[in-house]
């Protein structure tokens, strides 16, 4: 069991009828996309090639950015804000849309614009599907 | 003039006709707003009554994140999308919103939820009228 | 394998003769114990004896923001700058043990406390191990 | 009166003996810099020159993180743990010799760099003060 879902296991009050399963999902591939995309934004900014990934790694670190914030809000419980939530949910899943485009471009190039498209793509998936299990 | 200004003007390339006056004033209603709010979590701490104030300190501490992304997002020119800037000041406004509501139900109790809630509204504001700008 | 591992693999330059495993290990365990206190300090604002856990949640928020940053750093290795590693993971060790020590004294009440002190005692490890074996 | 120096005028309990100028000083020199490495990084990204510019834009991009978590650090006071104060505010002061240091080598060339130079040496300035009135 990862550390995520522990925490969540030991939230000691109610989590008023959230999909636990998604929730930790969703918390679990903000976090890991937020790591990829910092780590991508550094690895381009190492290619010889630089100045034709400054749009890549400005994405990068936007999606970094919302990311952090997104697993750290769905890793609150207490006086739960369902408007709030869906907000940020919104946001990460448009810079992960944003992000995964972009690498997705450069992916056949460089392998970290794959693996952390592919995380985007994760946490894009894992945000639309909280968003749509929410009241 | 600010720091956040200077960063503005002295940016290389062109910023694509934004409000310069609205995401200056946006910038630094964020990061001012992301202070107050941290502040205003660690000051709802100390309050004997801290009890009846975990809703708020919850609030604080997801407007402080949120916040602090959307005063790094603004910050950054290169390879604009203005998809992803209205989704993060929606989110920002959002957080803005239910931080200033809340706090201000404790203004005439807690001084620094009266300042929070200031900032909150300060932020909320600066965030509706950039949205307002883009095109 | 790991996503963080992945993009260390596929990064373009070289590493500089970092002890790979042990950098992994401590990303990994950072971005952990930054979820993992984000979520006790939310736990504990659930609690009701939360006026008993008001030190408790102010830590874990320190532990919070110095793991993400850590987490953040250590993901970038272009233009590798040695001290500013060593005086990073110095306060992340030092937010770490910190907040271990303050969570273990909760962990036979509070599971979420149990759960975190143990997430802040592998972080502590990890980056006492980097620490170690920095030239 | 700035807003962070309300929110410490406000807080409801002791602030234990630490110098308020030298703190309020700080708390804002670490978010002035916080925004000015974030948005010198993405100056530096749009310079056609991007490719000598990858170590500054890392430094920026640490320096924006570690001046991030240290505004916030100081921003709380319930719990005071001097031992993480002084350990942060050293990695502080580090990113922002590194960044201020790396920032004036392009300070003639890039007037960005010359804006963000003075905000991290700012920024170093009150790290070393507030240092040195801890007990």
């Amino acid at each position: 069991m990862t550390v995520a879902s522990q925490m969540l296991d030991t939230y000691p009050a109610d989590l008023g009828g959230v999909d636990r399963q998604k929730l930790t999902a969703c918390i679990e591939a903000g976090y890991e996309c937020a790591q990829a995309c910092t780590a991508c934004a550094d690895a381009c900014l190492s290619e010889e090639m630089v100045a034709e990934l400054t749009k890549c790694i400005r994405t990068n670190l936007d999606c970094a950015d919302v990311c952090d914030t997104t697993g750290r809000v769905l890793s609150r419980h207490t006086g739960y804000d369902a408007n709030l939530t869906r907000a940020v949910l919104e946001a990460c899943a448009a810079a992960c849309k944003a992000c995964g485009d972009e690498c997705e471009q450069h992916a056949s190039m460089h392998e970290h614009c794959r693996v952390c498209a592919e995380a985007c793509r994760r946490c894009e998936t894992a945000c639309r599907e909280l968003l749509g299990s929410l009241g």
